[in-house]
């Protein structure tokens, strides 16, 4: 059976967690009704497998993008049926998700979003996110659900701008319905970079917005334009994303999500050997890096001291809100203040990078 | 004198307003104050000026880029210095402008950002960028400047990466801080290509979420990866772009800024002016289009019809949040609801917008 | 009868031609030879429909991408079994295309590439590349194949880079095995924007280098990173379009063929109309436009005029090769020559431009 | 004097050689004469110094950018006189480059190419582009300077399109005028990517192509679309290109040119150094790794293992052209081939080629 497949391999991997999509464990049957149940079915054989195997649930999440009614968006359908229908199903998956004990709950928002903006009207389809999230993380309170709702940028692919679009945009959106202490962000490499950013720059982000949770681990091909979802290898590179987390503070409920396909032409059973093996190795040298970075402390040290004359008392105060804008103007002419640029020390900090690689 | 030139220019060209830059008016002397007489003293000879040639300011905004001391930021400089630095010359550019009657005031962005993660403090810069742009707004009502504070949002260039990279994220930065009310959008099309989005998704956006402001008039190439700020050109673009000016209301204290150049081979003096001429041609024809368009309603009345659903009682109180989650549901699973996908009409709507070039 | 609803539908539309992909039209069956069998079949019943509905064959192509033994290529595969396979599917394939009357060949190269460069020898493969195209180019010749044959040049997708890159590379190719007489061009909008190209740029620089053959009249998005082969609406760029091929001479025996698809959401009958009826009107007001720049010559007379100076029979005489580099140097230093830049007057071009519009 | 300092640089850099542009050591004075004797001025200072500083001098150069004249091109210039004074600068700064003893002698294009095509003759300036490369083949034969002529790809920037846009363009151009055996390509890892190639694509095709010359070694920014210049850091891709660079057999008359600046914000002294000494540390470091790939071969095996089978005689025969299409076909019918897809194994490669960093 696939599932003593799959915790026999978290076991060889040395993994702790898996997760699911509702339409990946069941069948969708007949009718909405139907599929509940058969999620429901395939839960109760999980939840036994998974506590002999000692293994635990990262995420569920419930596909809404692959069957056909999906096509113009889950959430944001210009067909509020669509969105009703959603709710059912988000609610069911929630619920199992709960039962299973699940750390977080992920809300993959692969259509919301638009082919073409000539059809579509972008503050109804907003408002239609907002309320859906809204109703999501007052359900997950009523049932207790612990794990935050997780949201994974993506900006396009397969349609032409989604709302989701990176973690600023997302960050937008939780602001506006005041959801930003319930729901954090899943991001992903492949995502970040087709959105125009690097992979570190989302997870410092998020981490500043305080809406850091979890990761897709795979990479994506800077000169292509499509997810290429390939394996994590490139060892700087990882060793600056673990850099980043590790700096803002580790996971708390996420974790890593080996969410990377082989290659097309990789047809071969030793082929995802080599895949899952090459990368775990890669992502264990670059925290490995990282570890080590934050240990002796070089990167952050040079960086602090180039903010350093914001610790200053008048500083803090002019940062805290308590000197007025005609006020410290005074000042600066009153000083005659001159100030000069001082070098950013790109090269010296990328040589002391090179120097743990 | 060159203000007579340009006052004279625009009366030729029928153009109601100018804007000014700081730097561009008068020379920076040998230290801010000196700077600051030098922009009033030719701030007085506008203001007799315009009245002459009965013009007015659509806005004005202090160079904080230009200058070598702004190259790692203006308020996000790591250095608290630039930020007071900064927040004397704005104050002081800020009261030239009200005196000049200006409708907006602009925060131009063009260094607030990084040229490498690994030197920068995100989280610090944010709070830096959020506490300014308070300052600004807080000394707006101080001295009763009624128009907007505008940020002119820009993805790269010559920065890495700028925390002003496009509509959505702004509206999170604004949102964080509370000056959703107080600043709105100056958007430009170079700038959204190179975030990823089209101009009209931009200003879509930023109607939907009540913050679009202004407008800089100019294009890029969709080819290029870097700002060419070449004149508007191409009608179908710029009959869509009016299009959503439109549907948004039209401007309220905006207007339209020719924030464009031309090519670097256009050396004879006739290029100039058959830039603003046919750029002002297209720009009208666009204008004739859209309110064509706005007028025989087709392009409205699809769209409308599209999310006509949502208009159902039920519906609008389910997007108002009158039911929850499980009680969406259950209403689903009693109804045996099963919602099929609708055509989204994109190729058709395409013809009817082709009907009206 | 699928063929039959073809012929109408070409009826309807007006359209002459007709192309086939092998598989498109014929069942692979068991083994190559089962294949060849069925395409034949096919052909067969398509000859008399063609004769009867009055239409004919713009060109016919193998399908070498589809099955998964192509997945690492057809001629530049490391397999040299494949290589052998291609060569009979060809063979058969252009048979057939010659029996039916086929104005063209079109080799499509859809897996002529790489996935890593780490697995591959750039060198070997173009040699394969090379070869394959001089067998197919002599079994023209040899069984007396008036058409030429067409090479698509298409980027990366679903690659990471293919050898058949732009009309630039493939012209060196061509050139490196002497093909550049028998082999074409078969252009399309969405390759080209993925290679960094404008259309017309593709159009021009195939007919300044006599290898422009036939088209593909889709469009791409410039702001998404893969095909999407919508269908051709922006009559701007069409006109621009047109006018290249009409400066070109127009077509020999290529033609266009609309390898267009509606958007994922247009799931309706009358939505594949919308989209054929608005394209062929936009190509066909394109070509209006286009006709209307010819004739009255401004554009190309201003670009005459900037190379005019080339007529002068010293400055031909030096681009033929009659003068050598220290005779020129010597005549630039008895002249005192000192040339100074002129205006690319491209904002002029830009309203003549409009002005057809 | 500035070449003593640069002279004392390249010796505590252990660096070899050293490379000039006309215009970075001499100033134009008030005619190109004026110009030449200039640069024949320094040159004469600089071959004392260079004898006793025992450097050598990798390439000279024209600068034919930076000059207003050249806004429209140089060689491709639509005015003939700037071809002529062109040929005149060149000849010169030829000739002093071989009378340094000159290795190479680079082209570089940087406005070989057009701002829009509404105002260009491709076909006119490609010619231009052939007939200038002859007649300083022609010449450098005439005078016997032994070393090639190079060429630096590069795609846009300043321009919109540049002829010389890749490795596989400029192969088409050198194939048309058959001077592949004289020119060579100086190839950029930053004009790689801007173009859509990895650095090693371009290195390996110059290479499989018979013209691969000299190399900048600085590095892009995937994420921009502009030149960055930045030093080349990351080791991983820095052993790659030199990973192509030993297959490729090493350089033979090139090397390698730091042509990378520092980032803007690097104003410090030791900014400079930590540039050069990172990035020279890099470049040691992915050669001993690339050493180190050559020495063991595991790479190089199972890429000559999947391309094994084209060692056999009968598909040698295949490939040198022993066959016609319609002989193989009876082969491959006879034999009822019917090859299957094999594992491309990238993730093994993958796995190998982390084995090494």
């Amino acid at each position: 059976m696939k599932a003593d497949v799959m915790f026999e391999t978290l076991r060889l991997l040395g993994v702790d967690f898996f997760t699911f999509h509702d339409l990946d464990i069941a069948p969708e049957g007949k009718s909405l009704k139907e599929f509940n149940s058969n999620v429901t079915a395939i839960a109760n054989i999980l939840e036994g497998k998974m506590a002999k195997a000692n293994k635990k649930l990262l995420w569920g999440t419930a596909n809404m993008f692959s069957n056909r009614r999906f096509m113009a968006g889950a959430a944001t359908n210009p067909d509020p049926d669509i969105f009703a229908y959603c709710a059912a199903q988000v609610k069911h998956c929630l619920d199992v998700t709960k039962g299973l004990g699940g750390e977080n709950y992920v809300m993959w928002g692969g259509r919301e979003g638009y082919e073409t903006l000539i059809n579509t009207n972008i503050g109804q389809e907003l408002k239609q996110a907002g309320r859906f999230l809204s109703l999501v993380v007052e359900y997950k309170h009523k049932i207790g659900f612990k794990g935050p709702i997780l949201i994974e940028p993506k900006p396009k692919e397969p349609t032409k701008h989604q709302y989701d679009y990176d973690t600023a945009s997302i960050y937008g959106l939780l602001k506006s319905y005041g959801l930003e202490n319930d729901v954090k962000l899943n991001l992903e490499q492949n995502h970040a970079i087709l959105a125009g950013h690097t992979f570190e720059h989302e997870i410092a982000l998020a981490a500043a917005l305080g809406v850091f949770g979890s990761l897709d681990i795979n990479r994506g091909d800077y000169l292509l334009g499509w997810d290429t979802d390939q394996f994590a290898m490139n060892i700087p590179e990882v060793a600056l994303t673990m850099f980043e987390i590790l700096k803002a503070g580790g996971f708390t409920t996420g974790g890593m999500n080996f969410d990377a396909k082989i290659r097309r032409q990789s047809i071969d059973p030793d082929d995802l050997l080599h895949a899952h093996v090459t990368s775990m190795d890669a992502c264990a040298r670059g925290l490995l890096i990282a570890a080590q970075m934050v240990k002796d402390g070089k990167m952050e040290k040079a960086v602090a001291k180039r903010y350093g004359k914001w610790e200053e008392p008048a500083n803090q105060a002019m940062l805290a809100g308590k000197e007025s804008l005609d006020k410290i103007a005074a000042r600066v002419h009153k000083s005659g203040l001159d100030p000069q640029p001082k070098s950013g020390r790109q090269e010296y900090l990328e040589g002391v990078l090179n120097s743990y690689i």
